[in-house]
């Protein structure tokens, strides 16, 4: 009998190792980079991929994800040089521990740490620090009236059931050094509310891009860049669009998605 | 000698009947609608043909609209059958009275009135009543610093020199009845101040439209409607793009402008 180790798919083997029931790995299309991502919690979208790269951190800056769910936003800006050094804080303690799987099963263990925590508690969670940067791909969907079960993770990374958008931004707030930045994403119909409470907690939006499915449709998602103490003065983006035609992605999201790398 | 009545000229030479020295007459490719212009005062620009056409008014709501200059707004609201009513508020006395012989000129005097005043007093203007639609193309640019003639009628146009967004803001709030819609066309990078402004006057943003020179440029202005008293809930039209290629206005471009109907 052959050695299992001597075999093509020992590689998968190993993987398998760091994966748990119902867990697998997806190719991030980053000279190696997997997540582990799992069924039974909420999966990457798109908006967690264009959030990393409309998001912009120096090498020296101290970076916060909040919302962080399985680390797909730390470990894109780890791997596109982004920020000297990550914290991602996600309230399911099952997909933060996924999270530090995957960081760690990409070696990434010195640039990202990742914590099990409310965001809401953030700057208690730190020690009081101030950040230079901020990333958070936040729940879209107010409130969580109707809603069957409020304790679903998935339910949670989709609802303001655990925190609203005010909450979440009082936080940045606090824990945003004067200058400092915060990238979200979030859906087009928020923008009012968005603008009205970062202005609020004294963060000004700086930049924003409308992301549109096709080039004549509504947009289905905005990123934004905001700047604590910041005057008023918006730079719009020019539109970011997904597919040229069904199916077919434009050449900007190619290369956001890093498949022209890997044809 | 022919009587000059007869002369194919007459038309034209009824014209100037109506233009003072320096005016001439555009044609709006609306069934013959043309406008009265000055190179003196400012000239109507895309924005005020966008802002006819982003507004909505159906045929018994009492328009109003402010910094009307030369009347391009209410002259293009009434030929589509917008409003049952329409008064324009101008502060420059000449583009105020310009604007009143172009109405007179079209037959639109049951329709428009114009009236020369401070937009800032308009409530008072129009006699305290209210309005369910109020249009306006403001100045676009901060304040008056370091410009040499803020008495200047094309300055005023341009920059806030008689009044600021907030001012316009707060005045509109007291004229639009609960649930009145205002149209406004400003440059996008305004926007945070829009949203702000209005909010804390009541007056939510509910609709937006990016106007982009070219798909792939930033955009240059930006269409709002806003409700006062609605909820926060923004619906983002898709871009409207000016131009196909340099010189070339996009389909949607020359339909608004009405160019398809007089090729």
């Amino acid at each position: 009998m052959t050695d299992p180790r001597s075999l093509p798919e020992y590689d998968s083997q190993d993987e398998c190792r760091w994966l748990k029931e119902g867990e697998s790995f997806d190719d991030l299309q980053r000279g190696g980079l997997k997540i582990i991502q799992s069924s039974s919690v909420f999966k990457f979208g798109m908006d967690a991929v264009l959030l990393s790269d409309f998001a912009k951190a120096s090498k020296d800056e101290k970076v916060l994800d909040l919302c962080s769910g399985n680390g797909i936003v730390p470990l894109l800006l780890a791997t596109r040089d982004k920020g000297a050094h990550i914290t991602g804080i996600e309230l399911s303690r099952y997909s933060a521990e996924m999270a530090a799987r995957s960081v760690a099963y990409n070696g990434l263990k010195d640039r990202i740490t990742m914590i099990c925590g409310d965001a809401l508690k953030a700057k208690e969670l730190l020690g009081g620090g101030l950040c230079d940067v901020i990333t958070c791909n936040p729940p879209y969907m107010k409130g969580g009236h109707g809603l069957k079960n409020t304790d679903d993770a998935k339910t949670i990374a989709r609802h303001e059931i655990k925190l609203t958008l005010e909450e979440l931004v009082a936080q940045m707030a606090k824990l945003l050094r004067t200058k400092g930045r915060v990238y979200m994403v979030h859906r087009p119909f928020r923008l009012g509310e968005l603008f009205v409470v970062m202005h609020e907690y004294g963060i000004e939006l700086k930049r924003m891009r409308m992301v549109h499915p096709f080039a004549d449709h509504e947009p289905n998602m905005v990123l934004l860049e905001g700047v604590r103490g910041a005057k008023s003065y918006l730079k719009v983006d020019p539109p970011l669009i997904v597919y040229d035609s069904p199916g077919n992605y434009t050449t900007e999201i190619m290369n956001i998605y890093g498949y022209s790398e890997n044809p």
